[in-house]
């Protein structure tokens, strides 16, 4: 991996006095281009052996191009404490929007994992390689250029490198400890990189590695890839690519589908039900100050028919709580900063932290419902949501963010009630609009649509819980219910994960 | 202040139960109709004396509106650490977008000035009021309803409370110790309250006191104003309100303008100008790497006609510093994020934090130059906008954030030179708009905004620093001069600020 980039690599001033004039313009070209059309971003990343010109490469970069449209952010090898967030949120804040260019500072290899302090065994480092590929190629998918450059010095120049800092007073603080360390068991942090380099190389973004003895050499190689592909970038449309044909999924040959099963009415009266409501809506309560719930959060998420009852269903939890500590997220049409964002952007900036609720109000979901049938979503962009969806949650739960996602089902009659109701009673008229009419009639397409759903993101981690909601005491309750047991299983599982900590630790 | 307060007000359960359902739906259908409208936006600030149900009161508007278009945020005694930002940075980023509301615990009356933990002298206080007074009415004009409440109990209806809250296992963690420390002191520290209430008892946001003894008073008071006031919000459109005319400015009566007298040619050729801006340069780099820098920050805000070189200046600042410690903010139109918010709200977002540059290419004077010249503010808008202006720039200054304001100045024959450069030049065409050409023909209007922009807020703590820029070489060392003597004296105060506090604690 790093042997062509210990050969002495140099480019003359004579060579250098010639190339970089043009290079800086094509760049300041593509960067306009690339801002004009506003389609696509670019993020560049930086990583590399201690003082290789990280921070020079990116003012380089910034120099040549327009720093009015670049952004940079720099992380360090321990995550800031984004108050239980799970890790990849500051990434996620940190892309840029569409027609802008983000320099990221080790970014997501930045993690203690890859730092090499604690050598971590083949199966986690290929387990932690795995999840940046899927998130890599999110990317990619969403038109994001992703240039990865490792900047290389071998142990002989780190050595000499760090020296001639050292002795320059100017220069001196940019020798920290932490870069002796690092020389001193130079071969194994070296294969730890290997390792890790070897393990993320992919196609869509393969790592550069680039020999950073010569800076002229540095500046040269990483502007003309930097060239080469923003070129490559700007010439295709993000939109065309993302219209590849793809196969649709087909319903169930006898046409038997999921939701068909759902047993929609049940028996609860009213009195039974604010019996039951009082309980439960207690137990939520004690819940919600369980001195464990502090290290965990929870993100409850609501789908189902119009009218199907989720604004009601969150208002009982939401009673149950105290104001300070849940947020309800209702989704509608995406603002325009979320629109230059890959598409999960806009759920990842509602993540809770530690000890809070988010609850939402449909959800990331209506890239595989109402965009896939009304054609928001090409047919490649809605099938991969399935596993981007499940990347989401599966990040969710690694940080202790329980899951909770409830489907609620109603039939046509019982949906036709309610819309009159609505459109009767005075303050509801605001519940129901030309959309509701419209999305009635392509009910069949939706309870397709929700069933293919159920079955490719219902995982062990956060499955669907499925809603007969005809009667809506009875899906109140239940929703209640299955919250509070869901909450119960993971303070249980805080509670063991501190206890398996601990254990480690003796 | 508190008298009508200790009156033993008491609602009886048969009134509850009549006038709550109406209530309810009323307001309902208030914040219903808001949301549609999204015009206007409601801050309901909840303070009070300890255990009054600023939590219960917010739980209940939570549990009769619809909590989906409703957050909350509650708000420290001592303010959380901003990376050094202003105090007012985070009110700032709780401002609900219009169509929501925002329900604060304590916001800007949160603060150790307020809390009587120490006694202010008058003076203090009556500025702390001052500047709260002057925020609210920013508020009022940019269609924000701010409706603050104090909920009041008496010292033995408190003693009571925390005793019956203590007593049972399910409340008592309810009562911190802060709570049992206030009701010692409860006269002093009520007259703390008071001082504090009258100081900035606005006509336009006036406190109203509650008694909270008897939830279902304090309930229908707080909820009935609500309905009151929102009527009244809802009622009038904020653009109307701010079409009042206004007389505008006049142009001076002999036409002699401040920006008619800059002296716009000088002489500086190539090489020196190449061997100064080295030197400054590396001036820039030293004292962004002082060890004092760390506690302070910078912004550099840059206007000035088209094509007066801004973006070159711009770039001569950030090719002297570290890309990890600046950020370029160019103001393009609002996104529609930032349109929901006051006009203020998108520069705010980029305050930078402790040890950092923020350099915005066109700043917040496009509401006095362009939003004036081309009637996208209205006269009242734009005539009180300097005032916010200033507001804004001392509360950086206040947080040690040094402001470095230039406004470029080239003449008319100089920029359609440029103009027609930029025409030719491949790259540079991204530079040149059809906006541009329509801006020249209103150049007469731009010298006379400008004019009356320095004139209005050039302060001691913020001075217009006017740069004569027909010679590039000339503008740019006089840039970086003007920015490294401001830094210089950022880091003499720090200093200085750093030795009187230390002789504070002596």
């Amino acid at each position: 991996m790093f042997e062509a980039a210990e050969l002495g690599h140099h480019i003359d001033k004579a060579t250098w006095k010639a190339e970089e004039p043009p290079l800086r313009e094509a760049l300041l070209d593509l960067q306009y281009q690339m801002h004009e059309r506003a389609e696509r971003s670019v993020v560049i990343l930086l990583a590399g052996v201690p003082t290789a010109g990280k921070g020079e490469m990116a003012n380089k970069l910034m120099e040549w191009m327009d720093p009015r449209h670049i952004a940079t952010h720099a992380f360090s090898t321990h995550p800031l404490d984004d108050a239980g967030r799970p890790e990849m949120y500051r990434f996620w804040r940190s892309l840029p929007p569409k027609g802008q260019i983000s320099i990221l500072f080790g970014g997501w290899y930045a993690g203690p994992i890859w730092a090499g302090e604690h050598q971590q065994d083949a199966a986690t480092l290929q387990r932690e390689a795995e999840k940046i590929a899927r998130f890599e190629r999110m990317l990619a998918s969403e038109g994001v250029l992703l240039l990865k450059f490792w900047l290389h010095l071998s142990a002989p120049e780190l050595k000499k490198r760090m020296q001639k800092l050292s002795d320059n007073p100017l220069t001196a603080w940019r020798v920290a400890d932490e870069d002796h360390a690092y020389l001193k068991h130079y071969p194994r942090n070296l294969d730890s990189a290997r390792k890790l380099l070897m393990a993320t190389n992919l196609a869509l973004a393969p790592w550069r590695v680039v020999e950073s003895v010569d800076e002229n050499f540095r500046a040269l190689t990483v502007g003309r890839q930097l060239k080469d592909a923003l070129s490559h970038h700007v010439a295709r449309s993000a939109e065309a690519e993302n219209r590849v044909e793809a196969p649709p999924l087909l319903p169930p040959v006898d046409g038997l589908r999921l939701l068909d099963t759902l047993k929609l009415n049940h028996e609860l009266d009213k009195h039974d039900y604010q019996q039951q409501l009082e309980a439960l809506q207690g137990r939520l309560n004690g819940l919600s100050r369980d001195p464990g719930f502090a290290k965990m959060a929870v993100v409850v998420a609501f789908e189902g028919m119009d009218a199907a009852g989720k604004g009601g269903a969150i208002r009982r939890i939401t009673g149950a709580l105290d104001v300070r500590q849940y947020r309800v997220v209702p989704i509608a049409a995406p603002t325009d900063e979320e629109k230059a964002q890959p598409w999960l952007w806009r759920f990842w900036r509602h993540v809770p932290a530690r000890g809070r609720f988010t609850v939402f109000d449909r959800t990331w979901y209506g890239r595989v419902l109402v965009e896939r049938i009304e054609g928001f979503a090409s047919v490649p962009e809605w099938m991969r949501a399935y596993n981007e969806i499940n990347d989401f949650e599966m990040q969710l739960d690694a940080a202790g963010v329980v899951v909770v996602k409830f489907w609620l089902s109603i039939d046509q009659d019982e949906q036709l009630k309610r819309f009159q109701s609505r459109e009767e009673i005075g303050y509801k008229r605001f519940k129901i609009t030309d959309d509701d009419w419209r999305n009635r009639e392509k009910w069949s397409q939706y309870v397709e649509a929700a069933s293919d759903m159920i079955e490719r993101t219902s995982t062990p981690h956060a499955p669907w819980h499925l809603i007969g909601a005809n009667n809506k005491y009875h899906a109140r309750i239940n929703v209640l219910q299955t919250l509070c047991d869901a909450i119960e299983a993971g303070l249980a599982r805080q509670a063991g994960a501190v206890t398996r900590t601990s254990h480690k630790k003796k």
